[in-house]
Formats: structure tokens, sequence, C-alpha cells
């Protein structure tokens, strides 16, 4: 196994805040080791592009409260063909570059599988995505930062709620999974919460509601994007339609969820995997995305990382029916 | 004029941050000036159903930092109509209150100029509202927490923004007023504002957006919710037809703009409007707003500060122009 | 032993950040469980004297995104005597409370520990304190919230150190203990951590700031109130000394961090602790702090968790190091 | 009159949210206005040191939300002497700079004023200093950002306070100026406010703190830092003297005020102000600051902007004594 000299690090598929902590711990831990490191912007498309920028410690100064990516992000279908692979493994070499460290969810993993299958390429994954979907980890890099976000917001709209008597159907993001929408709807005192990973009976979600109804003023229902019961709009209308005296609104929390200076957590686990990461390329791992499982750094083969979701903790629907009562 | 005992305050019409230290302003200086106060709930709806509550200093401790408002809100039709107007007159007078302070918007003081005209009852108002399209005040109670607001969330997508090199339309709150989309398009840095106040040209726009575009990687629009170029989901349509090639996404802010702990500004402006309405009431003011001109208290009649909305500064578009260059 | 009837709940030492989220799940859960609940007020102090407040569902509404704690927290020198405990029981008796929630520190759990071995009242507690320093639970109610405060409050003086190129040396809470300062010296970038568990070297580290200091034009030092190199002000004095040229600042941050809404996973934390620790009663634990370790439910006795701190992760300091090259 | 080509623009003194938004005003307007733009670093320090920098539109791109100053800012002893300010000069004319804009207080446009009687550089300020103690304008670029954060803290501080009924006595920043205490006082709901520009009867506070004691559990007194009564330490001492069994605590704001994401009508304003800038240069203004009073951009010679501090609005001390009741 050829020694390494220098490491690429990119960003890839949606944004989460941490990702600039996750760069910055990278690229120091790697000149800690006396390694080089190189920036890949905007993804498997820049490195298809050969858009790379070397990295020293002043590069990822004052970085480290910054949402987004400094090195950007984007999708790419090149990267998909064998042809565009073959391009991106070019450019890396004729860069220097023998080592990755890639940034990102699922669909950055899967891409890092079959490119190291591929060619001689070390690669270790950092599960940078605010879904926390990923096997392998306690959590993800952004989905501290999210839910306080979400919750921000939904205090915001609770004053409104409780003003006007209001009901609130509150949509998270999520992608097939309720994991921000259970954590945040015990967080922001829901009456409701409405996940893909379990059925929902809106005659049972009504019944709840109009009981609950002559205690509380306000109600928030928190709906994940893919709720199998429809998306936030669905949902509303099926609520009016039972409840046509309910003054009822609808609120898509969308792309804010995303952004924002990370949390104290979300930084100090992408600084702990990003030094993780680095000394386990130098530890001959290869195709493994760095979690932390029990406050330890765990590595998970790419290929189980992103098959097996988080499953939902059955307490925590339990805590909702309790405490919303 | 018979001498004022007895205080009713009330919130009316949408909820906006700073309600809550316009409530504590008034009760405290009626209590300071030996009158009774009595907190009226839901807006008219509760003075036709007597929902009354006395209030003393410690019914308002702690509340000046809470969103939305104590008394609660709500529209009424039955106030709309002469019965119940007179159903109002009679709870008023058996529950022994004299005069009135109405906090809210155009709405709230349609209602109170018809009121005042009707009965014995002198009334002053106050401008509780983040539309800030009232004349009589440079600014409504709420206005400056909602546009901090807007531009904390537009800050969050600015971030997703430059990480995918994308163009967001983003529409704000504002009722047939852009005054809210043109402070925070300048504050956030939007390449463009579409307000009602003018006319749209949206083949400028799109030239203006490609222009730009070899030197930005993100671009906001910001959109007010009535612009007369359509909704943010039309003005996106539109744009999408012309630039397939780009990334646009839209973002409705929605109900979180009236939400939220009020800021220092709101907080002193209803502050020293609460004072000054319960002190007009005292001096024989009635069927007036209480406002704040070029730092002064102002008071206006109700008829001419619903009528006239405030205008829009035509170098506020001017700036914009230079700045998105 | 007795049937659980009602059961008695209270906060007690320094006040968190979500323990009203803490007092609102107890409360809920008690109710889910057809338990009556009562309020103490003040902690042992109102349990001596006296200081009870029926609770149902209304009384916890909308509580559970406030800083602070409703039930309110003070010291207690009678309780520390044989005959305040005595009064303390007998209050409890005639109220009819026959079991008891404590949400503190470990000054909290000290006191119940002696009331539970001398009189037959079943006592959980549930660890709420900024400090982290308990053992049986990974995490305190408060921590997470008070470590967010802290970055908050450092972003902003990194952004006039940055400015002014200043060394500034930052003290935040702890008592004894550098767990806040270990992470959010990670978190906000810090290029020294100084924390009561190691030996800071005073000349390693004016060594290490003169070493950064070509490539760097602010540091943060963060400096635990207790740490053995002395206060903010002490380790002050001595870098002045050695570096007179530096523009040196001091900058203790204090009460803020007891205060604010409390975080996501705070929120979270303390509503399951909450379920939880009633469902204890239930099940006849008794002098046992209710924790969660590795996302599951744990139960510590009291003995045990308030005698062994939380230890530093060595892996945190060497990620100091790293990463503030 | 020589014909402007070239700009040069700088910050100086303390810094102040929103310095970068009016940095971005500067070149963008000048670019617009074919103007040519350097950045001058660290003030007139680095004017004498010739630390120039060429600035262009992306210079400027996603730097308005941020706090602090891109450019740095300074004192400088050196640019006092005659022969600083020679080398300044000629520094300047090398760069083909052939007028300035100036953002800072009243040390900068002290600075400024002798500059500009000694050379040939036409020379505009603007008011960019969290203290708002210049005439000339309503407000200054960053006091309302600051003062927000004052609040923010305050708010935090008070949760606290309310959970053990404690005295807090804030110290907040305004070298010798009230004018931060004094609305940060009303919006924080304190129970009294000490300011240099009034003489402060500890005795009288001190009954009026006793007298509300029966009401009020919590108590905030807000110090202005050089408030004539002495510090937050020395009205802390003057109290516990006379209340020795009150729970009083001491809190010193401090550097946090200065940091931060400026707030939008900081924002707004430094853009306003910023066009307004470039546009007096070209217009032939020179010696002046540029401020907005009532809503429209004004000019203020130097001499007369750093004369005369801002006057306390009696009507706000009285506000004060009728809310805090």
């Amino acid at each position: 196994m050829a020694e390494i000299k220098k490491i690429g690090v990119f960003t890839s598929g949606g944004d989460a805040p941490g990702m600039n902590a996750a760069i910055r711990a990278v690229v120091r831990t790697a000149l800690y080791h006396n390694l080089e490191v190189a920036g890949i912007r905007r993804g498997y498309e820049g490195m298809i592009a050969g858009d790379f920028m070397e990295m020293d410690r002043k590069s990822v100064a004052n970085i480290i409260q910054r949402g987004g990516t400094m090195l950007k992000t984007a999708r790419s279908d090149q990267f998909r063909t064998p042809e565009g692979r073959k391009v991106a493994y070019d450019k890396l070499k004729a860069e220097g570059i023998d080592a990755l460290v890639a940034i990102g969810g699922d669909g950055t993993f899967t891409g890092a599988r079959v490119f190291g299958a591929e060619y001689d390429m070390p690669i270790v994954g950092m599960p940078g995505t605010i879904d926390n979907d990923l096997q392998g980890t306690d959590f993800t890099i952004g989905y501290d930062t999210a839910i306080n976000t979400v919750i921000d917001a939904v205090d915001k709209i609770r004053d409104t709620a409780e003003s006007h008597d209001r009901l609130f159907i509150v949509e998270v993001m999520g992608r097939d999974s309720g994991l921000i929408a259970l954590r945040t709807g015990i967080a922001a005192g829901a009456e409701a919460i409405i996940i893909p990973e379990t059925k929902t009976d809106i005659e049972a979600l009504c019944a709840r509601l109009e009981h609950s109804r002559r205690d509380k003023s306000s109600k928030i229902v928190m709906v994940a994007e893919s709720g199998e019961a429809g998306s936030a709009f669905e949902v509303g209308r099926q609520i009016k339609e039972r409840f046509p005296h309910y003054d009822t609104r609808i609120s898509i929390l969308g792309h804010i969820q995303r952004g924002g200076r990370p949390s104290c957590m979300d930084r100090v686990l992408a600084s702990r995997m990003g030094v993780a990461a680095v000394e386990a390329l130098l530890n001959n791992h290869r195709d493994e995305m760095i979690g932390i499982i029990h406050n330890e750094i765990a590595y998970t083969q790419f290929d189980h990382a992103i098959k097996h979701h988080q499953e939902i903790n059955p307490n925590f629907l339990k805590i909702v029916e309790i405490l919303s009562l």
C-alpha cells in the first residue's frame, strides 16, 4: 500500500451546518501529520472538472462558525458513469492526491463505494447531513443545528398560535425519515407527530385534537415532509374537512433548516470526526464512514452505512402521547 | 366630559411582537395615574362576550420579552353589526370601563372609529402590526422584529444558496405593501425586490440576474406576498421558463414572521406609545392613533391613519439597484 | 410499600435551562398515570415553608420553551438540620404528598439522600445543572443550552478579536469542572483551554500562542472558572507579563450561561427523564437519579451520582492541540 | 478641484456590527460610478504602512451579514504626529487614492479633520460605533445591534433572577454615555437605570427597590460603564451595604456587545449611508460625516459631529420610572 502524501477533501449532496467545521478539522489534522491537502470544489462534479484548491491553516481560519460549505456542493450525473469516474481519477492523480475524505450523505457514500472499488484511491467518509438517517453514527453533522432551527421557528409559530387559538400543521425536512419530526415534535410540545415510519390514523388524531381542545388554546401538529399521510397540505385538508370550525394554518419550514451557524455539538462532532477521518486513512482504513457511537469513534463500511437507516425509538412516540395529553 | 376611572385595553387583528410590551405599558401607566385597568380578551369578540380580566402590576410582570399577545386576538364579524357593538358597549359599561386603548392595525382602528362615533367611549389606538402600513407613525410595533426575523431566515437560506450556486425566491409578508420586502431585501443583499407598489419587469429582472451571473454564485429575489408580479411561485415559474438551467428554489417564510421575542426597538416603541396612549386619554384625546414621528409622539385621527399607507422611499429602490450590482 | 397517590416536584440549586420542560414532563406523566401532583416552590426552603401549588395540565402549558424554573429555586440552610427536615416531612404529609421528584445537582441529591434515609418518602432525582458534572448520565439538563450560549458569545467576541488582532481570555462556568470549557473551546476554535482537571503550563501556553502568532490574527483562550491556573484575570496577568505587546482582553461570561430558551436536545432530555422519573417511582425505585447513558434510561444511586464527577476525555485535549495548530 | 478616480475606504476605532455592510456599500457604489476602490487595512495605522487591497464586487460578496470589519481596525499613535500623517498622505498618493471614506467614531473623525485640513484629500465619514454618541445622525451603525445583544443577554439573566429572586446589576458599554443603558433598560424592564448624564441618588434608588420588593421577585438595575455612581461593582457594594439580605449579583456584559451579525436596521443604515458617502464625495462634500436625521440623509461637519454628543431624552427616564413601578 502506497504511502499517503496528499489528501483531497470535498463536500457533496445537500449542505449541512458543520460541514465547514469538518473541512477545517480535516485540513488541520492533515497538516499536523505533515500531509498536503487539496480542497475539491463542488463534490464529484468539481473532481471531474479538476476544480482543486491548495489548503493551508489560513484557508480554514474563521470558518468553524459558518453555515454552508466553503467548498460548495453539487450533484453530478457524470460521476454516475464509468467515463466520468475515469476522468475524476485522472484529475486526482494529476493533482497528486492519493486519498480522499468525503463529507456528505448516502448519495455521497454510494459514489465513494463505487469509486473505491474501481480505483486505487483510499476513501473515508464523514456523515454530513441534517437528516440523521445513516447507520453507523448516533448523530450526523448538521442534525443538531437543524432541530434547533426547527424549534426556534416553531416557538415563533406557537406565539401566533396561542394568540389566535389556532391549529398549526408544521412540515419539517427528513427525506422519508421522521427523525427530525420526532425530536422537534417532543421539544416543541407538539400535540401530534406524523412520520413515515408509522401508520397515521387521521381519525384517531382528530379525536385526540378534539379531546385536548377544552384545555388547550393552540395546537401544533408536526409532519415529516414525506409522511405517509401526505404532505402538510394534505393533512391540513383532512383535518379541515372534519373540523371546519378550527382556525387551521400550514407552515412549511423549508430551506432555513439547512443553514445557519452550527450548534456547539455539531462543531464538536465535526471536529472529532475530522481528526478521526485523517487518522483512519493513515491507519489504512478505507471505504468506511467515520461515526460516533456511544461517544466513541466507530467505523462502518459504506455499504452498511447507506443501507440501514436509523430506527425510530418507539419510546419517543409514547412520550409524545403522554406529554401532549 | 366624564372623568376616566377605568381603562380597558385589548389587542385585535394579526398578532405582532411587542404587543405584550404595549399591554404592560398601558397597564402600568394607568396604575401610575391611579386608574383601574381591565384586560379585554380576544379583541372585539371578547368585548361582546364580556371576557374581561382585572390587571394589576403583577399581571404584566415578565411579559415584555414575550411574543404574541397575552390578551389574545381574534376577528369579530359580530362587531361589524350595530347589534354587536351595542352588546359590546353594554358589557363595557357594566364592567365600569369608561375608555379604551386599542392595539392593532387598520381593521382594529376602523372598528374603533365606528364605535367611537356611535357611543360615548373615548378610544385611542396603538399601531401594532408587523406590516408598518399605517399613516401617522414612522414605525409600527412589531415591524422591526419581523424584519430581523426575515433576515435571520434569509441569512440561513444564503448559506444553502451559496453552497449550491442557487437562485432563491423568498416570499415575505406585507399585505399589499412592500415595506417588509424593501428593507429586508437591502439588508439581505438581495439581487432584486418585487413589491406591489412598483411595476415589475420580469424581462429586465431576468436580464439583471443573467448579467450578475458571472460574478455571483448565489442569488436572492425577495418578493412581497401580494406583489403584482404574482406570488413567489408565479415569479419562480417565469424565471424557470427563461432559465431552465438555473437551480431555482422557492421559500415562503410564512407565519414565523409574526412571532418571536420583540427587538429592543419594538419594546421601546411599545413602551413609549403605551405611556402616551394612557396620558392621551387623560388629556381628552380620542379617536386618535398614537404614533412616533421623527422621534416625537404624534396623534393621528383613525380616519387618516387607516386611509393612507406609508409610501415607498424611491431611494431605497435605487440602493438595491446599486448594491446588488 | 404504600401506594403512591400524590407526587411533589421541585427544583433546587442553580437554575438550568430545561428545568421547566422537566417540570412539565413530571406533571403530565403523573396525570397520565392518574396521580395528583403538587409543585413545591423554592426547593427545600419552600418544602419547609409549605409553599405548595396544585398542578394540572394547564399549569405547565407553554413553558417547555422557557428558561429558568417556574417553581423557583433556593438554597436552604434549615434543611441541613434534622429539625428542618422534620418540618419538611410534616408539611409534605399534611399536603398528602407521598413521593418526590427532585430536579437539581449534587447539593440537591445530597439533601434527598439524607431525607430519604430518615423518612419514608420515596424520592427520585433528575439531573438539572449546566455543569454536566454528575455520574450516571451522559448529559445533564441545561448543559447543551449553556454550551450553545457560550459559543454564541465567543462567536461575537471573535468578531472583535479578529478586527483588532486581539487575544481574548474568556472565562466560562464549571464549578471545578472543565466540561463546559472543553467542548466550547473546541467549538469556538480556541487556541488553548485551561481546565482544573489538568495541570496548566503557562510557559508552554505562551510558547504556543507566540508560535501561532505569525498565522493567526486573533486568539481565544478558554478558561474554566476554577481552573488551577487561576481565574481569567490571573491567567491574563501572566500572559501580559510575558507579552506586553499583545492586545489582551478578559471576558467573564457569567450568568448569561444559566438562562435562555432550552435547546432542542435539552428539551428532549428533560422530557424523556421526566417520564422516566415518574414511572420509576411507580416501579418502586427510590434514592436514585434518572440518567440517560448511551441513549437508554439509567438509574444511579444518589450516593454514586454525587461522588463521581464525569471525567475529561483525553482525546478532546488532543483535538484542541491539533485543530488550534 | 481634481476629479476623483480612486477612493480609499477604511474602518477605525472600536469595531461595530454593520461596518462590513458599510464597506460593501462604499465599494459597490464607487464601482457603480466607475471609480476604483482600495481597502485600507487597520485604519490610519495601515494607511501609514501602505497596507492597501484592491476591492472589486467579489471582495465584498457575502459580508453584509458578518460582524466585525474585514478591513480590521486599530489605534494609531503615529497618525497623531505630523510626520505620521505625511507618510500616510504619500502612501495614499502613491497608490493613486484621491479621496477617502472613513468609518468610525469621534477619534476617527478627529484624525480625519486634521488630515483634511493639512492635505488636499477629500474625506467624508460614516458613523460606525455602538455608542450612538455622535451629533448629526439619529443612529450610528452598530447601535441597534448592540442594544439587541444587550437585551438578549438580560433576558437570559432575568430567567435566573426570577428563579432565585435575585437583584442583578448589569453593566453595559457607553463611553460616558447612557444611550445604550437607557433604551436597553426600558426594553429589559429594568427597575432602575444609572447613567452618567444624570445624578444618581443611591438612597432614592434603594428606597425604590425596597418599595417594589413586595411585588417583584427579581430586579434588574442597568448601569452605564462610566456612570457617575461608579461601576457596577461600586453600585453593587452600596446596595449590599444597605440591603445585606438581598441576593445581589453583578454582570458585566463586556465585549459581546461589539460583535455579532448586524440587525436589519443596521444593515439598511450602513447601506444607505455608504451610497450617500460616495455620492457626497462626487458632489464635492468634504470633511463631513454622513448621517440620517428624520429618515433623510444629513451632512455634518466633523468638527460639529464630534463635539456635541447626543442628549438624553428626559421622557425616557420618566418612562422607566412609570413602567418599573
